[in-house]
């Protein structure tokens, strides 16, 4: 283990995170909010920067590591930012117990937006902003924006660290990303979050609304200022933030090629075609299924649509009480929070790509029980994938499950009934926010216990993570040298 | 593909399903039931006898097939065997839905022991007695009885019939079962039958009760001919119900150790060892759980214990409606019906023997995504496991779960709630029976319309079939030479 390496990098996360709280500062002294919810941000402030400074000390820029080194480094430094970012809501008071602020504050980076506060609109305003930025900060990941500020010549095994911080299978195409740099991923970002706020604005929308919005938007994370979530915006801004949602669960290298005019490229994509099919499939049906309960076929037709852009991404808005459609939709509503949006995206989930790759295997291994001898390679995206890809995208799958017993299981230990539990655990990995019953569109996760609280935190973290930072971070294995 | 050899051996398989039909018959006139319930097996006696011999015309015993083949014998027999079998309780009037009668045959073939009959004490006898006896005779499956009377010299392309009726992964230790014919496994099977017939009156339990209820064990299928299942049976006789679930568990190869003398061999066995580990683990953490609701702790070891062996052997009976648990006891009874008993026994589920395999291969891609040029190949059993295998039991687990989310989604049409058509779905590819909610303990399958009804009962099928069979049956391919 690289340690030097670890602090150094860990240590610059730590003080950029600490620089971007000055923002939410920013907010509280425009609100005048008081000494109180000052302090709430400058005493995290000095604790991350002189925290970060005392870890990079004696440390060297060396970039010389592996594998190992870079998924301990995001494991630890997402826990770290959980912890230190719990920190305002705790001193402002706006969520007075500790466990409370870390599974807000988990379920803000990690961009689930699943929710302990009772009553959200009574929270300060500098908190509120704080809530949806980090939304926006852990969308796109703290370390890719690390990446995005080092100069390209000394990234060295930065591979590793984008590598072990965004989401998506291995797959060749997906690597070739690391080509154009984090730099770009970061501007389309934000011009892109800055395009739906122009379109919230434009929609009569109010500044500071808008803004925490498009922030939650553009992180896939699903954090409103309001109680009702979306369901008091117009019309026309939930169309904005529909499209936007849709928008933020592609993958980002698909942009790339329409900002350098090889727009071809990106229709061309097998996981945007199963994206966008499955989007559409799913609002028709919903809509079919749901026609009796509504007046007009316009506000059914924006309410499905809504959902399950909503839903499939990942990001969790809700306008309508979903609770109350009929099973079948339901049904297909939990399909899609296990599947997620594209590789590649701020969605979380199992993601499409991986989703295709499974379906692919899975008749594979039909052709092979009646023909051993013939020996088909699976194709992704026009390209035969290796059988490595194929057998990791299987036991993530499996781990991924897992998983979700497993924090199901815990989380039962609370005695509600089991479509809360595990609805719970799928909402927290998929990183989607709302569940089914007591966790659903007007439920919560106040209920729970802070055993359940804190496995569900560590979960989102999983999700987020796609699962290896955070299962090697605990293996005994990574901190006994040479002996994975 | 060889439409001979396929003919001869289904003409074959209706006709001995025709003569196991003479059994109830037997019954019907013992007890003096009168002609509509003699007419009841006598009708499908004669047909399935002349429908067989129809099938043969100009066939010869040509056993010159491939695993293609096998494939669809297997499943168009299960199939064919459904239909069949359900005709008695249409024709005796004890279920004169055609529908409701071919989800009990379906149910009882498949080792399943869901219901749709609401008072199960109404029943005429001999239908009581065919609906036991079908749990009987899927249990150790048809095309297994045909190679068990077959003289072993002509067996020749037999090796896949077996393969593709008995449940298991294709790993070379279950494969070597051949080498004993299938004869002894019947001899095996109705040897513990009769020993546990043998306990239950020795427990003081009425004849006809002990017969039907030594059937459904040995079958692990759960058909009672209580209203109560075996809540009314004495504590010694629901003991030896019990402990003969968890045999009828075990992979029959096993035994043949112990009849040739080599015990050691049998508690050398992987799956074995981890089986037993289950049981006890989850009976323990059940009885800590509900021990506030006994007053006495023999009767909550008693529950606990038989609860966890039925459910885990995917049989289903019931001693207490586990619906009244604490939700963290119920979520363990969930996982049990996942992931069922040992492969190469009557039980269904995923098997242990695939969860060990998928628990390891999770744990390699571990590893090699910290290190991803070390090579490690996982072992069962003491033995290296191909690639191909561990390739398909992952992929088995994703159709699994696909197949559990496709009916759960048919299911939920009828507007149950989701925990209700889930926990339905995934009773009835495990074949265990019972689910939660309204088709839990006291609950029953009557509550769904007929196209849920017709895809639990297809469903049921392919899990006891483990998937291949029917999915192979109903792909075009099949159907188009050479497209495999």
């Amino acid at each position: 283990m690289n340690y030097k390496a670890v602090r150094n990098l860990i240590g610059k996360i730590l003080m950029i995170v600490g620089a971007l709280m000055i923002l939410p500062l920013f907010v509280a002294l425009i609100e005048n909010e008081g000494w109180q919810n000052y302090l709430a941000f400058l005493v995290p402030i000095a604790a991350l920067e002189i925290c970060g400074l005392l870890l990079r000390i004696k440390t060297n820029k060396s970039t010389n590591f592996q594998a190992k080194e870079a998924f301990v480094i995001v494991g630890l430094s997402w826990l770290l930012m959980t912890l230190f970012g719990a920190l305002p809501f705790v001193i402002s008071g706006d969520i007075p117990n500790f466990v409370d602020a870390i599974f807000e504050t988990a379920s803000g980076f990690t961009t689930t937006g699943a929710s302990i506060l009772t009553d959200i609109e009574a929270t300060t305003k500098s908190a509120l902003f704080w809530r949806s930025f980090t939304n926006w900060i852990g969308g796109m990941g703290v370390l890719v924006f690390v990446l995005a500020i080092i100069p390209e010549s000394k990234q060295g095994a930065a591979v590793f660290l984008l590598k072990a911080e965004s989401p998506g299978p291995q797959v060749n195409k997906l690597v070739s990303k690391m080509r154009f740099s984090a730099r770009i991923l970061y501007l389309i970002y934000i011009g892109l979050t800055i395009l739906e706020f122009i379109f919230l604005l434009f929609g009569k929308m109010e500044i500071f609304e808008a803004i925490t919005l498009s922030f939650s938007t553009a992180g896939t994370g699903g954090f409103s200022i309001l109680n009702t979530s979306v369901a008091s915006a117009n019309a026309f801004c939930q169309y904005v933030i529909a499209i936007f949602m849709i928008i933020f669960g592609i993958n980002f290298s698909l942009f790339y090629f329409i900002l350098i005019g090889r727009s071809k490229e990106f229709f061309k994509s097998e996981e945007l075609r199963v994206y966008l099919g499955i989007v559409f499939f799913s609002t028709i049906i919903i809509i079919l299924n749901t026609l009796p309960l509504y007046h007009n076929f316009e506000s059914n037709f924006r309410t499905a649509f809504f959902q399950v852009s909503s839903i499939i991404t990942t990001t969790g808005f809700t306008t309508y009480n979903y609770e109350l459609w009929p099973s079948f939709s339901r049904a297909i509503l939990f399909f899609l929070m296990l599947i997620g949006a594209c590789a590649g995206s701020t969605a979380g989930g199992l993601k499409i790509s991986r989703i295709i790759i499974l379906v692919k295997s899975s008749a594979n291994s039909l052709s092979r029980a009646v023909n051993p001898r013939k020996v088909k390679q699976i194709k992704f995206e026009n390209k035969a994938l290796p059988n490595e890809t194929v057998n990791a995208v299987l036991a993530y799958f499996v781990i991924y499950m897992g998983i979700i017993f497993i924090v199901g299981l815990i989380v039962s230990l609370d005695g509600y009934d089991l479509l809360t539990n595990f609805s719970a655990s799928v909402a927290c990995i998929s990183n989607v926010g709302p569940g089914f019953k007591l966790v659903g569109p007007s439920g919560n996760y106040a209920i729970f216990g802070t055993l359940s609280k804190l496995s569900l935190s560590l979960e989102m973290i999983l999700g987020r993570l796609e699962l290896f930072p955070i299962l090697i971070l605990f293996n005994p294995k990574t901190w006994i040298n040479g002996r994975w």
